[in-house]
């Protein structure tokens, strides 16, 4: 202890170090960090392609699939309408490469949709971006771990059973594994990725070269579940060509990630980032393109009991063995990482805004290991309960996915293209920089501005054509809670606000000193515990009152016998209760008291609390104290306490 | 207000007439009621019939089909085995109606079997009783409930989809009137009693006359899905004769039902109320043997999708029409009638067992409306869990239900035995009458001994049959629950001994007055709320410590700026966490203090409690106080308080 005398108040430093205990916690997340541990690391582009690229490149196991769900309303005969559709899909993913490109340099320590809405368009567009990226994370969750188990399902048909319980357990390993809080090397990242990456280019061009050398026979018993569905097919309308062009469009999200992630690279970070960036777009783009043509080429049929992933991998590699089980095994892999980093993203931007006052402040407590908790189980709840719902069917659950993914790119594009018109702006009135901004004049500004501006416009585009074409199947549930769940965070920035202004001590006026104490004492009986109450009572103030509420004449007549014996000569009102109520009539004689009570006076309302040994046998005891501090609290000038009785 | 000057102490009565606000509670269960409003009203043996019977006569709903269902096993031509053992269960029904006849007149204030083991057997044997009537209670509820859905859904079969539903909404249906306490007049039970006696004898008799005229055809299309599922057929063996008997005993389920309710009855009430049992014995003996029979005769099968009875009366009337859905209905509605006495007994029994304090005390609270509010709601949601793990299906249920039922009789009869034989001895010493208790010597205590031995030995060789025959197809979850219940009683009952001897003031020696407070105030910061608590803390000492738990050294900074400021020269103390705990260093600081106080000392937390205002913001602030709380309340002389300060 040192001693620090400031002028008016002692202040008395201590450094308590206090380590928690060994719990059954420790057992499953691991011994509590110390704020001081937390790691400062950077990596090159090999790594960094690996730690930020699972949730894109694992798109491309359902992404497909999905397009083909969609055209399987019109028959087997429009499948090859998908590998246009694949095109017209990489066309925008150049698109937002470029877009993004942009934005990782212009935001080096990190330029999410979040962060660069807020920094250029303002509050309520910053709280939409942080609505729909937070729904964008559960989803990437819930699609990626159902995806995953339909690979292990593909592979291993018995396990069809099991499927939402394996999904769910596997939300509750990752989540485990986050509240660990391990420090990822970005070698458990790397070598799942890159085997990944290296399965996916062994299939493709094995079936290429067997498409080319005619070997590649039709997928062997391709199943006919979703096809049997469809008993009279649609024709193929512009509709249903931009609804599975929509379900194609999933394989973008997760192409920003490198962009909230750009202070893990090595220096020049920017630069890094966006070398990466391209290098992962042209990887995700060319698997879309070859999986899709595959697909096609040995017509895969989209199924809820087999993926196409898994039909192309046993028609390429002629059976289900090692290559085939490698392919289910990489790709089932990169999905659960995929969620995986929706783990890392959700509880950090739920975090900040937390910090910016949009969520609970809970939400900006790190736990015994460094990692946002609350975030984290909150996420797998939510993820699991939309597994549960969706009986862990991929399908069902991509109408709901890329709304929010595609908001979050129009409202980060926007931002973005306002910030060049500033930045165009600030060419012409150097002075007026604000202060801290790091916005800076940028010669290209206007070329800058044209890129983020299509790339704005042709998201916010993509984005609409989802909600209506998908609006049926469940985006229109997306299309409701987005505006909620804005409105929710505005209403919660509000009330901080609020609160901090009425707290502030500017302009504060002490009132006077309490001059006067009345004791209001509630018993139920006269025995230890009151009077270990009255004992304390008796230190607060003369004015003892003891009330009684009786609801029994017999056990009433009791308590007068002994409090005549114990109470000390205090006063006791017995009131009458005869509904049988308890805190009512009390609350009253309270109330009554209130207003008769002079300014300076406070009411004291002492519980004698009596405390089982046991402390699972409190369930065996009225709990009286507990009942009127949830009515009295929002009282003026009453404060309630409870003095416990401890059975030895 | 009249003052009433004891010596020592000043008594003041208030009647306070204190009457619950209107809200939304008034309109589902209706104004409160006093406790004088209290009913006191008797009824003969007509009335008397038709209130206490449903349960007793509701279950030849069930019995017979259940029966039907386990021989099923052994194929359609085992069927017939389902008449002897009618009569077998006929048979044990008189040694049952004629051993309660006699406790009815043994204990004319009422005499379950709770009662009759609690004051003849002992607190275990009492406990054991209460344990297996309050699992009856449960399971005549779920079982009655599913069987009365099942005759709805044999008539209208679209609605075997909602079968589950139907029947959990039914619970509540009930659960919400028992809330109301409506004073059932007699006659809202005579009308449904009396109009399904009549149906069922109206399809008796029609049958029996069809039969003797040879006009009666087999079931047309009579349901198959349970003998589908007997594909190789098992021998009849004892094993599975015992089994059927044991599914048949559910028929006399109920039967005990006069007996708890021997007070309602008109003087001579035990002679009414046992007159009232021989005539409720005779109709259900008759009503049992001639549906067993009029099943055989049509070739009824068990099935999940139409009842026995719906069969049985679409046969003998011919067709679905006026007097098919009058059978239907009257069938279920007296099936909803007798959860609805469940409904009354397990409250009662369960405020019974919590005076005698086998159960938490809580049980004995009245509600508003003069019912044990809690005990009602905690059936319907056992039995709602119930009803919808066993999918409402009837036979699921069965095997659960009866062994309660069987351990109840026989406890029963064997206190009813053991009390005759108390009886005996009292005429040798006529001298040894126990202060207080009902027992006399009777002359005919040897037959009566005997009668009651025989009841409580044959009941008890049939729950002996019922748990082994039963046991794998869920009976053994009862088995191990009974114990477990006794156990949990037994400890409750411990605990709330073990409670009143330490809280009792026989030889108290009352403590010196407490000399010293030393107040504690954990602060997060400095704002009004601050102030507002330190201005409380200085009316209780002037040794104030505010605690500052600092995680960030920005904040704490702050704190302490402002603390030399707003803080009145008072000591401020920083405690370092560097885990970012807050309750354990704040914890470790009060011990520490603690370890160091004197005897007459007392420690005092005060807390700000920074209040909302409106409630439902409060899960946006993180509440210290609670938690403090729950851990502080099992440290000795340690008095944790909240000064709240509530936002204008």
């Amino acid at each position: 202890m040192d001693f620090d005398e400031n002028n008016g108040s002692t202040v008395i430093k201590r450094n308590t170090e206090y380590k928690p205990n060994k719990n059954w916690r420790n057992l499953l997340i691991g011994r509590p960090l110390s704020t001081a541990d937390a790691p400062h690391q950077t990596i090159g582009k090999l790594l960094g392609l690996a730690v930020f690229s699972s949730d894109a490149m694992s798109s491309v196991a359902y992404a497909p699939q999905e397009m083909l769900l969609i055209l399987a309303a019109a028959g087997v005969a429009s499948f090859h309408i998908s590998i246009p559709l694949a095109m017209a899909i990489c066309g925008l993913l150049i698109i937002l490469t470029l877009s993004y490109e942009q934005t990782i340099h212009a935001y080096p320590s990190g330029g999410g949709a979040y962060i660069v809405a807020r920094d250029n368009l303002g509050e309520l567009p910053a709280q939409t971006a942080a609505a729909a990226l937070l729904t964008d994370y559960i989803l990437t969750v819930s699609v990626s771990i159902s995806s995953g188990v339909a690979q292990l399902v593909s592979a291993f048909p018995a396990l069809i059973t099991y499927k939402v319980w394996i999904a769910v357990a596997l939300v509750f390993f990752v989540m485990l594994i986050n509240l660990r809080g391990v420090k990822e090397s970005g070698i458990t990242f790397a070598i799942p990725t890159y085997f990944f990456i290296i399965m996916m280019y062994v299939t493709i061009v094995i079936g290429l070269i067997r498409v080319i050398s005619g070997t590649l026979h039709p997928v062997v018993g391709a199943p006919q579940d979703i096809l049997m569905l469809n008993e009279t097919l649609q024709p193929i309308t512009l509709f249903l060509i931009l609804k599975a062009f929509s379900s194609g469009t999933t394989a973008l999200t997760g192409v920003e990630a490198i962009s909230n992630g750009i202070t893990a690279f090595k220096e020049p970070r920017s630069k890094n980032a966006g070398r990466t960036l391209i290098i992962m777009a042209v990887i995700l783009g060319s698997m879309m393109l070859g999986i899709t043509y595959l697909a096609h080429m040995v017509g895969a049929t989209p199924s809820e009991e087999e993926t196409v992933i898994s039909q192309i991998a046993r028609t390429v590699f002629d059976n289900r063995g090692v290559f085939y089980l490698g392919t289910i095994a990489a790709t089932m892999v990169i999905l659960v990482m995929a969620a995986n980093t929706a783990f890392a993203d959700f509880p950090r931007l739920s975090a900040i805004a937390a910090t910016d006052g949009f969520l609970p402040r809970q939400f900006t407590y790190r736990g015994s290991r460094l990692v946002y908790s609350r975030g984290i189980v909150a996420l797998a709840i939510v993820a699991s309960i939309l597994i549960i719902v969706t009986q862990a069917s991929v399908s069902r659950l991509i109408p709901l996915y890329a709304i929010g993914v595609f908001l979050s790119f129009t409202l980060s594009q926007t931002g973005m293209a306002r910030r060049w018109w500033k930045s165009g702006k600030l060419g012409l009135e150097e002075s007026k920089v604000e202060r801290g901004s790091t916005l800076k004049f940028d010669k290209g500004w206007k070329f800058k501005m044209f890129v983020n501006s299509l790339g704005a416009l042709v998201t916010g585009m993509v984005m609409m054509v989802f909600a209506i074409t998908k609006f049926k199947d469940g985006a229109w549930f997306v299309v409701v809670l987005t505006p909620i769940l804005v409105f929710t965070f505005s209403s919660i920035h509000r009330h901080y606000m609020k609160v901090a202004a009425d707290l502030t001590l500017d302009n504060y006026v002490a009132p006077n000193r309490i001059v006067r104490q009345r004791v209001i004492m509630p018993i139920g009986g006269v025995h230890k515990s009151t009077l270990a109450a009255l004992r304390y009572a008796k230190t607060l103030s003369d004015d003892i009152t003891a009330v009684h509420v009786s609801t029994d004449p017999i056990e009433t007549k009791k308590v007068q016998e002994k409090w005549d014996l114990w109470g000390d000569g205090y006063r006791l009102v017995v009131l009458d209760s005869p509904y049988r109520l308890f805190v009512e009539p009390l609350l009253e004689y309270i109330e009554e008291l209130d207003e008769s009570k002079a300014p300076n006076e406070i009411i004291s309302i002492v519980v004698p609390q009596f405390i089982p040994k046991h402390i699972w046998n409190i369930w065996l005891h009225t709990n009286t104290a507990d009942t009127l501090r949830r009515v009295l609290l929002y009282r003026k000038d009453i404060v309630i306490m409870e003095v416990p009785y401890q059975v030895d």
